[in-house]
């Protein structure tokens, strides 16, 4: 069901050299690197609003997290194929740091400065 | 391979109800939303600065990108969990967006604002 | 001379209930918080971004630090309009931690959790 | 009265080459560039989830807005001593954005993309 990710890397790896004019991540792309961390960071300022307007209980404010996480991904997925990364690896990521027993998180979490 | 998220999020559900001492995921759902969202706000901050030097072309900065997208997708995670939020609403959202044909990108985008 | 931040105050308040149309300080206040602190949010992005780029020693973009630094202040400004708080609270609370000797930065300032 | 930020900044480029172990700030220096950007980032996050708690009328809260946008000035600051970048010049292009008049605001400014 998540390959949803995986086709999603798939389509970005082939807008990626797209015409500018006839694909938005084509577009990104081309403005470059700084465009689209911009992107990452509005899409975070978004999501964590409207997290806060979802936390008042309001039921739309619900689908507008699920909309700006849904913005944050795509710009982090297009941010990693900018610059070659697989999304595989961030993936990956996560999975070493869960284990396969899904058990020991916290021995393996580095935790960020 | 991407049930990584599907597992991950079993494990983030089963966690937000341990002991806060036991789990840095209880510890964070303990200390509230405000947390949770200071550190997708931090973790995006770090992937910015981590992508602009990877940009430079040093390997280990490429590392470093795939360590804090995890850090800012496992976050966001914690997020989604803390406010009874499937992750599946996410990809669900991004597969919407995205056609089962990956080719409809451009018109069902709606541009955040 | 840094009674520009109070001019600038002055004016923002001035600003705040005219039409929206003729002014983009007018507008912000009508869109409401959620858009002022975008902004917020986006300013502080793009700082980091052409600090970075700065850093590595490019003229202009050390211009780009100063215009995008001055749009951060300048939008904080507006959001502490828009909740009614005195931008001289915000100074006050500067001169607090600095002290009248400017020694005692380490003693009085409560770290950030 | 908001000569305060000057004499903050004086503080700033007589701690910049302090001890690191003896000054928030020195220390801040010493540990580079990165880490200056990160607590941006950071205290921009934390002024806008205190901003969206005094939306909603708690009178603490307003003060923590207070205290989070002083972090926020405070560290730009020490980012602007770091890339040699006087603050007097972000000063300056607000007032030249203002003019002396302070009313051509919406001529002036370049929005910003």
């Amino acid at each position: 069901m998540s390959d949803i990710l995986e086709r999603l890397a798939d389509v970005l790896a082939e807008r990626r050299y797209a015409a500018a004019d006839s694909s938005y991540v084509a577009a990104l792309h081309h403005k470059g690197l700084n465009k689209i961390l911009e992107k990452v960071g509005e899409e975070a300022t978004e999501t964590i609003l409207a997290a806060k307007d979802a936390a008042s209980g309001v039921d739309s404010d619900r689908q507008a997290v699920v909309a700006e996480t849904a913005d944050l991904w795509f710009h982090s997925l297009v941010m990693l194929s900018h610059l070659d990364i697989e999304h595989q690896a961030v993936l990956d990521e996560l999975a070493r740091r869960f284990g396969t027993s899904g058990l020991d998180e916290k021995a393996a979490r580095t935790p960020s400065p």
